[in-house]
């Protein structure tokens, strides 16, 4: 006998958090496919030479192996990567500008955590191809429409712009892009070891005194755009990219707040920094008001240059990652998602072996006004399939004995309510079913 | 500059075909779930022993690995192991009878062949727990609805009976189930090699003739079922388990029949064998009648133990599996899928950044009422964004200039007519487009 095991750092989905988990991809892919996004595959599989052609602390968490053909490959960790290489590959093909969304597993080997798993969902969309404004403030109306479609209603993204991080970085002393890129790595770090344990580290790397600066990236819009724009109108004086950003985000709040967008839902937070690889403009993450310890359930922002290390063509673009499996904590600590563990609101029993068919053709009959239904398919007493329905979720048992295939009919127990209906005919139950 | 490719043996799906496979997926699972079958997601990798346990040919092809810890690992190249392995873990949890569906990616390492991909996709389908017939009709009706939602009209489920080729066999003088896992391999080569090739191919194992029982598998239903199975009665006599096997089949033809089931859709073959690990009852494969050469898209039977390397439960059930990339060549092949790369009816062009904010408004309002709608991002000369659309396929392009936004209206172009309306009101334009 074979230990049932699964592997380490995995997880099974049983049904009911399966159907929750496509509840909400489905959600969101609406959403994704109402502006146009459209969804593309890669394999699960690439080259390792495409994985694993940037530095980073993800490296060695990469699944790598040999294939049956000795080719050194690898899982992906992202799909970001697989979207580079997808585009430097087929851009002719796909003409731009191009807006794709993606919805896929990705595998880091990262140390067992509680709550982390070494495969997870990433909901990925972009938008490739355009410098136009308008896809910053579309990217960021995708976010607030998902977020919406799935009823999360207090929530905000929180969004800042590289031109204003470089801008003030350089205004106060912060040279190269290496020195910028340790600046902000460690005040990454705020939330977690506060501002004493971000000047400390500061203080080991820079001889600068950085606390005018730390209350500068602290501001975070409480009040109206436009007020919040006047009062930091004095930055733009600083140097020439914070002036740019900032006009930059006012153009993109004007166009956001015409669309009627609920101003709670995006804010100016300068603290924000957004990794630091690709983004090279505006950029955002977002939390949930009542669940703010989990962190950003969607970031992203603008990149220059998708493809660069593939393909000589220019290739910019806007995208954002919902992480799904985030989300779903969040979802399920909300009492936001169904608690079921069946996709049929009915189940048909019968009690003797003889009615079966007369059992198919009502289950049919049901199926065929759009009621999922199923059919439980032993002779048993009715105590057994009445646990069945209480275990599972269904909201209506319709049991067929003798009497009721005689006359035709069939006895419908609403589970919910607890109410029994004898001898109705199949119109009359369909009709209490689809109330 | 890295070279952006594929992996051997893997693939990209561009939008179209990528589309069209969600939209193939999104039919499977509402019939599925319109039966009460749920998902449950089991991960891409599994620990190697559970992957390697029964010998098969597909052994050498599993893509095995070590992770980071060391362990011997390997990505799933079926969904059945996962399965039994799920169930044996899970099976208090789960409650039976339990019918659950899978789609997802299977990996193996097999030889490239023009048209067949190392990582393909799955639909799966199972009902475990059940020694009921229900449940085989059930899946049998599971498949050609699945068939019928795609559109698809002209197919078959050729269905047969594993205690009839036994019973046969043993009438015939196989003794072991050696013997006859050997004689029906052979038989299975029929439609390749021919009956003299297989009777050749026989003549090396075996000393008997089996002319008289090639002839019997080679029985297939042409007519009503009630004059077939009178036809074959006298097969009854041969042996207890043709007697038993031929009497199952005309209890679940019965079933179907009563379901007002076109009968044209399943009938009896008696050469299908279906491998010959697990399946213990009524077995089927499924073919279309325009394009039989393409083997069978969906196949399945009944098996007596599930999970029997992984548990001491016995765990009966049925179960079928759709070969979906096999399925989309043929509704490719037969017209049968959109021929679209957006997911977007309309597209909103506009010819002067000033207006982007009226453009948006727009599409937003386009989206309220359903109707998905894409932004074109560009100020550009219009021949741009009306080739964009042509080659993506939208159906309609708003044109908004200095006119239409003074005017608080839009000009609506029907990229399909080539009729083009000036200055409607969005009410007009968005009756034009829902008709």
């Amino acid at each position: 006998m074979i230990t049932p095991k699964t592997l380490s750092g995995f997880k099974d989905r049983l049904p009911k958090e399966a159907m929750a988990k496509q509840a909400v991809l489905e959600k969101l892919a609406r959403v994704f496919k109402s502006f146009g996004f459209v969804p593309i595959e890669t394999p699960h599989l690439e080259y390792a030479y495409i994985l694993t052609q940037e530095e980073s602390d993800i490296q060695k968490e990469i699944y790598l192996f040999k294939d049956h053909g000795k080719r050194e490959v690898g899982l992906r960790f992202d799909q970001t990567i697989p979207l580079a290489r997808f585009i430097a590959q087929h851009h002719n093909a796909l003409g731009l500008p191009f807006k794709r969304y993606a919805i896929g597993n990705v595998f880091r080997g990262e140390r067992a955590q509680r709550g982390r798993y070494r495969e997870f969902t990433q909901c990925d969309f972009d938008f490739i191809g355009s410098h136009s404004l308008l896809c910053d403030s579309e990217v960021i109306q995708v976010i607030i429409s998902s977020l919406k479609a799935l009823d999360l209603e207090e929530f905000c993204v929180w969004i800042n712009h590289r031109k204003i991080l470089n801008g003030l970085c350089a205004h106060f002393g912060l040279g190269s892009n290496e020195e910028v890129v340790t600046f902000l790595r460690i005040v990454d770090k705020l939330s977690k070891i506060g501002e004493q344990g971000v000047l400390l580290e500061l203080s080991e790397h820079f001889s600068q005194d950085f606390k005018p600066l730390l209350q500068i990236l602290n501001t975070k819009q409480e009040e109206e755009s436009a007020e919040f724009f006047k009062s930091v109108a004095h930055l733009k004086e600083l140097h020439p990219l914070v002036r740019e950003g900032l006009e930059e985000l006012e153009t993109l709040f004007d166009l956001l707040l015409s669309l009627e967008i609920d101003p709670e839902h995006f804010r100016v937070d300068f603290s924000i920094a957004r990794g630091l690889g690709y983004y090279t403009g505006i950029i955002y993450e977002t939390t949930l008001n009542q669940l703010t310890s989990l962190g950003s359930v969607c970031s992203g922002g603008r990149y220059d240059n998708l493809a660069r290390s593939f393909s000589d063509q220019n290739l910019p673009g806007v995208g954002a990652s919902i992480g799904l499996d985030r989300l779903l904590v969040a979802l399920e600590e909300l009492e936001l998602v169904e608690n079921k563990s069946t996709s049929a609101r009915v189940l048909v029993v019968c009690m003797q072996a003889k009615h079966f068919a007369y059992a198919s053709q009502i289950a049919q009959k049901f199926r065929q006004s759009e009621i999922n239904t199923e059919l439980y398919p032993e002779i048993e007493k009715l105590k057994k399939p009445f646990s069945y329905a209480n275990h599972k979720g269904h909201e209506f048992v319709v049991v067929l004995g003798e009497e009721e295939v005689k006359r035709e009919s069939l006895t419908l127990k609403n589970m919910t309510t607890g109410m029994q209906f004898n001898h109705l005919s199949f119109l009359r139950a369909l009709a209490m079913v689809s109330e």
